[in-house]
């Protein structure tokens, strides 16, 4: 693959998007990010690199951040993990309580709000300090030391976030959180703050194209079988209500987050981030979406 | 990859299997099957076969078939589907009114129940004589001049149907029906009548893992694009209530049917067929689910 | 009371309800009824009877129907029928297949569609003739000999109702019809055509009036309890999604149709019927509604 | 009505009811009630007092103070009240989130727990000192000032109650809670804990069978209209699940809490209160609904 002539096309299609939908408005934070904003890296496994645009400047990876508390708890709980949280897609709006409810509080996935929610409970359980664990767990499988929270979205998300308050008041309600509802939000808080970039992203999941293993280092991250296990939960419900759409147009595992951020990864090959905070009504980057699909089809590469 | 290999192992694995589950209890055609029937056939893209057990016996492919009939209506229809039908995984039990009642009538993907229903309406409004066409087409991706519809099981079906005559009144209601109602039942209850064994079924569906070419024949059926994906939508919505399961612990795209089969794809590698009649709560092969993922684990090789 | 006063305040008082709301459309019938007519008739148990505009024409009673085929299934059924069909509000809108598939084909109440399906499933069982039996009920119990069936309106109900057969089949699905679907439906169409004037409304229902026994003639129609339960049920679920607006503002046991009816009972004391075919947004009678609220407010005499 | 001879047949027919269901379990201080407590007591309009059993045993009056609660609050906000909350029956469990979402956290009616919380944060909102005055309110409608919250079954209330924690947050997401949640919560779990007996209830809710005015002090609580809209709203929510269920069988406005009272209305004649802590399935009161259909039945007496 001639990633430098994929990157040459990208920079042309990239400019005959139209800019429509407006950037995630529920914090002041995410609401004053220059909705223009585009970056997108890809890193390969054989350790080449792509960038364009604002592939350098870090934004808040918000969600996407869920899919490596999914794998650090993964690690942690082994198959326990699957009898607090489902692997299903949800079918449903990302943050609705109506499923939560007639599943008795065993949310359908660990990436929609509420399984995240059990994810960060399972880590509270599980470490000492979790909030240092978890970032120190970041920086040490993207090589980056820097990567850090961001304490003031940490600080409105807390102001804002109702939903999330009834989420785990109800899972706690059915038995489905062991923790103290308020120590499990904070730790989702800062979770759903950290603010990396895309070249930063592409690094941190390379393990996921990978079988497991970070290839630039050699560490295993987790067995192939879980690395496995994650790309699949990500294909079917890493877009929330739109995870059939993302599957059917780029065919990549991926996660997106309100920040605007995308990532996905094509097993056995790459790692690949873009940032476009202009959001679908589905809550996903739409810039985002519509490169990644030009990527997939001009390559003929998706997963499928 | 060493087949010949896999399938002696196969072999001692599917001794292990408990034979838990029923047989689908609803016509007495299906009822009557030996319910510890096992047969399982694998057919890569440089013309090798590799077959155990039951696998030249012809079976009822039941829900197997929706993947064709969509494959035919996409190549007729393009893009006007998606207005009719969505892409989403269901999230529901695969028969629910309910997500049809809360989306206008629009199902959410072309494999439920509600969405086949659309997907023969298309059919019986493209096609000049849809029963004999379909067959005709599905004799012709396969290269099995024999293939054909089971009379005796369409008419019981019909007898038992009244959730799919609810379904299409309430699609109907809504205006997505265009075709008189007892036609297009007509031709779905015929679809699902349809009688392969496991290797037609891997040579009818090989094209899926060759880019939407038959490469037996070399004859194209659909463009790279459309195989990719009726790829994702199988991966994303083939198993039911139990899509997520399926793609957690085998990995690969793939259809499921009442009569106990499971078809799967790996792209650029084989397609696979597997028929136990006995199914767990959700529906699908109890047996054809644990031998999957058995394969997929010891190869290390699912599409994630 | 002074009847004839409160019929002077109405007359003023229904110049001034404002003309929105639209008439059914569904059907040709119903979409060319002239929108401005107004009519309403009161009827005491001591044989006084107070009219005013159109209360001596008839219109389509729709749904107000099912109150009638309710007395007489209750009366040949008994408390059988309860295993069936629930009495509980329906808390949505009225033909949602929802409410039906959650819980198992047992319909919410027998004033709903899916309810009176059932209420019609039982006369076409108990009965011999039930299309002539019925109406031969309505003319006893209203000593109106001419009330008959609008077979034009029939047929025209027959063209449409998907919906009516998405209910049908679904509780067919269920085990809860247990007659021929089109016979049932046939039936279920015919009662909703039937056509009555206000007047004639009002001395059909005035046995509920009168704890069940006709207070012109002093034939019994059903004992004290039914009489009661029949009103307690029209006071729960007599007007779709809107009985507690009802409750609330009119006070009184009552059915509304979508022909703009609205049929109400003030046990010890009258019935009374209104019609005015503009219909709110919960296809209830706007002017209808109006003007009963008006009655009971100024009387001070609801039932609460 | 001679009420002395139907006392005598209550005091028969009491015992012959089984002792079946459970008492309240989820705080130990209404798990720790003797199951077999029984007491009932009727009130008229003439001032004539019937009592029976434990009627002057204080109980945990628990959701039957949302009566109070809804009638101060329709008092002090008359009209702008329904805007935040509706009066339809929820068709569903009590304490069901569903609905509140699809209906964007506005509640179906005053007397579910969600719609209760809106009715206490207008109190909140309303009211200098909203415990104080509300406990005023009640020994003032009453005439007995000893009538008090019950500190310990509060704070036990506080501990376990995450689901209405769930409730409030999303109505707070949703912009229908105006002040601090655990101020409301705090409200609210004193509003439960008001410790009463069957004779004091039926004194304190005597004027709504009066049309709104205190029959005994002369003093009027609220006019006849919202008397008579308060009475339609507990006969069509104040059952939970089982409104339906209460209406046909009893045929009165009612009101029950999970202490096992039942506080019910005779419009014109009385006021009744009975107390037996076994609840029914559906939470309500086992013997206590027995008891009062069986009054009802035999005086042939109910509003319908």
């Amino acid at each position: 693959m001639d990633y430098q002539k994929l990157f040459s096309e990208i920079a042309v299609e990239s400019k005959k998007v139209e800019a429509i939908g407006e950037v995630a408005s529920y914090i002041p934070e995410l609401r004053n990010v220059d909705p223009d904003k585009f970056g997108i890296h890809l890193a390969t496994l054989d350790k080449q690199n792509y960038g364009l645009g604002d592939y350098n400047e870090r934004f808040s990876i918000q969600s996407i951040a869920k899919v490596l508390s999914l794998t650090l708890a993964f690690e942690l709980e082994e198959g326990e993990l699957w009898k607090r949280v489902g692997v299903e897609p949800s079918g449903t709006p990302f943050n609705s309580l109506v499923q939560l409810e007639y599943e008795n509080g065993i949310p359908r996935n660990p990436l929609i709000n509420a399984g995240a929610l059990v994810i960060c409970d399972v880590l509270v359980s599980r470490l000492k300090n979790p909030k240092q664990e978890f970032i120190e767990f970041i920086r040490n499988i993207s090589g980056i030391s820097s990567i850090d929270y961001c304490d003031r979205i940490a600080e409105s998300e807390k102001l804002t976030s109702y939903r999330n308050a009834a989420l785990i008041n109800l899972m706690k309600a059915y038995g489905n959180i062991t923790n103290d509802i308020q120590v499990v939000l904070d730790f989702y808080f800062n979770l759903c703050s950290i603010e990396m970039s895309c070249k930063e992203l592409t690094h941190a999941f390379l393990f996921l194209a990978a079988n497991g293993a970070n290839p630039v280092t050699g560490e295993r991250v987790v067995n192939v079988s879980k690395s496995k296990r994650i790309n699949a939960i990500m294909q079917l419900c890493g877009f929330y209500d739109e995870a059939g759409e993302f599957a059917f147009k780029v065919g990549l595992p991926g996660k997106s987050g309100v920040g605007g951020g995308i990532m996905a990864i094509h097993p056995g090959n790459y790692s690949i981030a873009v940032w476009s905070p202009r959001l679908n009504s589905k809550g996903n980057s739409h810039k985002g979406m519509k490169i990644l699909e030009f990527l997939t089809t001009v390559t003929e590469a998706s997963i499928f």
